[in-house]
């Protein structure tokens, strides 16, 4: 199955809808108005269908999956019946996939990594090759598809993350690889946004890093369920700027595979539906290791196999900052 | 105000309840029942005023806060009036004050950060005096008073961090630090409990920490409004061990204010209600600065100056961890 998350205005103001794709990829379906059909036909009063489709089909991502098998047997029975009023109309707006319940950001890609390290000046560590190493980001920060990626004023330099993001479905802990697979509700692109300057100055600290990346992500267009995904072989990544191909690579890269990533964040911690996992940025995935910037207008494409096409345009840069002023040394 | 949550049965469940202290110190009140109280007695049916009441004082402090003056109104009201039905009973469990909706935690404290730095065989960077630096935990691993601290199966060096806990009570964005007061629903006390073994072995990757962090963070008892405390001049925070003092310090020592932490926050991002942000460990509030360690079973107690007293217990190590197999370099 595909879900994403669907843009739809109410007398009271916008209220997103999550939907699943239809069989042979028809157009996407509102599970929620597809399960009001479906008790009201089975008996429910107009008020009662409402008040139970809405319990079950919240319009967070990560509430919905919370509802383990309740949820999901909703959006099974949507994508194959489809209801006619449950359809979506096709030029209806995605916003952000998924609202992640929490996010954190490994690094599993050599090529990738090995130039962040030189960029810091710096040798690789021994302990990439031990762990995988993450740091936790902002989940209060996501943008969706078709948003202008904004651009901090205190930052010259933006760039784009292409990585492949693992959602959340079901709880647990102190899983084996193997154990994790049933875990994981699907995949998505995952675009971790980043301004270099003010990054490269925190991370000399060796923590974080934090104004580098806390103002945005981007996730969607959709999230695909593993089934439907040629994942053990890797997915092919692709990052385009006006129409020109700038990265062109495969997630069989990553040094991490994703069950073991998510077997890892289960060690001496619950799982929780909707956390987002991102792999880190792919083999090429940015343009500070391609020696490119971006500027503001720049149109950028992220496209993963089986998880769709990113489409972001870069922001305008944001009103001067206020910074605090430097301490002296004790 | 102080603001605490209580453990409450029903028969569906626990379901924790925001409560308020009443004036005079003299008990909980439980602001949902309250509140119901209150628009029973101005006409509401009895139904009609448990749904209102439940809307307006959700279970969760960060929900209950985005609801603005409606919230705070009620808690005001509840304080001041504590009707007898919202009593809440002296011996009632006191739960995690917040469930933050994101999680950040600085860096403040020029002896702790120092230390820090020559454990990790470092200098002390530049960039610690020129900016708050920060990373960001997990929202979704915050324990309350009285639970045993979790002692992860990978460690066996398990830490407290004594700190300062800032909750963000409005939205807001770009703020100088004049302006971010107003923010700011309230302090807490913060343990950010770390697994110290596996946190060096991670920092030497330059970026996080994770697994010697995600495990666990203890926030509470309560959080009280900065009308009602000195923090300017800054607040005594106190660690015991087993009833005997290991650290005796002030906030005033932190070299970012509180406001100046808020603001830098607010730089190119959307400041949330329920969001937490850490001062990072006060000068010695940990065991590690100190030489000395924790071992299963010690009883620890946070005390911050009009904050309470936050006491917790040290758990036992969990299972055998799953580890991943090192991987060959390039």
């Amino acid at each position: 199955m595909k879900f994403a998350r669907i843009y739809h205005e109410t007398l009271d103001g916008p209220e997103p809808r999550v939907a699943v794709m239809a069989e042979l990829d028809s157009g996407w379906i509102d599970i929620r108005a597809a399960l009001r059909e479906r008790v009201g036909h089975d008996g429910a009063s107009i008020e009662a269908a409402r008040r139970i489709a809405g319990a079950v089909v919240p319009s967070s991502l990560s509430d919905a999956l919370a509802g383990g098998a309740a949820f999901l047997d909703a959006a099974r029975w949507a994508r194959a019946e489809r209801p006619a009023r449950a359809q979506v109309p096709a030029d209806a707006r995605l916003i952000n996939a998924l609202d992640p319940s929490g996010y954190r950001d490994y690094m599993c890609f050599e090529q990738h990594f090995s130039f962040g390290y030189r960029w810091q000046d710096k040798p690789v560590p021994d302990v990439m090759y031990e762990l995988p190493i993450s740091y936790c980001g902002n989940p209060l920060a996501f943008l969706g598809p078709g948003e202008d990626l904004p651009w901090p004023g205190y930052s010259v330099r933006l760039d784009y993350e292409l990585e492949l993001g693992i959602v959340i479905g079901r709880p647990g802990t102190n899983l084996t690889p193997e154990q994790a697979i049933a875990h994981i509700a699907g995949l998505t692109i995952l675009n971790d946004v980043s301004a270099r300057d003010i990054q490269a100055r925190e991370m000399t600290g060796g923590l974080g890093p934090s104004k580098g990346k806390h103002f945005a992500c981007v996730v969607g267009p959709y999230v695909t369920t593993l089934d439907e995904l040629p994942w053990k072989s890797g997915l092919r990544m692709q990052a385009r700027v006006n129409g020109e191909t700038w990265c062109d690579t495969s997630s069989a890269e990553a040094i991490w595979s994703i069950p073991e990533l998510v077997a890892w964040a289960s060690q001496a911690e619950q799982l929780v539906p909707g956390q987002l996992l991102g792999t880190g940025t792919c083999n090429g995935g940015s343009t500070i290791e391609l020696g490119r910037e971006l500027s503001p207008g720049d149109e950028i494409e992220f496209e993963i196999e089986g998880l769709g096409v990113l489409h972001n345009r870069v922001g305008t840069p944001g009103p001067e900052p206020w910074i605090p002023e430097p301490r002296a040394h004790a």
